[in-house]
């Protein structure tokens, strides 16, 4: 845990979300600031600040955040309208929190790349 | 193969594309309607339709698909400034070929997630 990092805040119950779904691995919870009518956020326990900081150890893990992703998205029914999966790194992706997280948006027809 | 697909004809070199990187599992291209400085498609070698046909077989290919969009973006000094993950599942999502990719955008600002 970093000490200094809002989501593993979240991970350790000190500040609080509304969690959609949790494993060993990763939790989910809706965004604060939703984007779309479904946006939840996927977020694995281990700190790890950007996408930059991955190694192949951490394989598994991200395909385990994207399958978690798509099983989140068929429990919402949004499997056959669609959904869209985003990860940000630093300031020109659009990060915010430095810990990293998936994105999950869906219920209205997403536009650009951004 | 599926005989129908944009991405696999590409692949299999029927259709030219502009290739960053390949390996046994995956191959990098230039987007051919870029929509923004830097934009680069990594897709499977193997056909997946869209990330709802995904099982967790494909686990270890989806964190090589995204360790490989952190090494593009490091190669092109994007890191440091940041750059942007995105995975489009069906119409609403803003999918437009059926054959899973993992864009990778920067070289600007990114603003939001559709």
């Amino acid at each position: 845990m970093n000490q200094d990092c809002l989501f593993c805040k979240i991970i350790n119950n000190e500040i609080p979300s509304d969690r959609v779904y949790e494993d060993d691995q990763v939790i989910a919870f809706n965004d604060i600031n939703p984007q779309a009518p479904f946006h939840v956020l996927i977020i694995p326990r281990e700190h790890i600040s950007t996408t930059n900081d991955l190694t192949s150890e951490n394989a598994n893990l991200l395909g385990h955040m994207i399958l978690t992703a798509k099983n989140i998205a068929a429990e919402n029914n949004l499997s056959d309208p669609g959904y869209r999966l985003i990860m940000n790194c630093n300031e020109q992706g659009g990060q915010t929190v430095y810990h990293i997280h998936l994105h999950i948006l869906g219920g209205r027809q997403l536009r650009g790349l951004g």
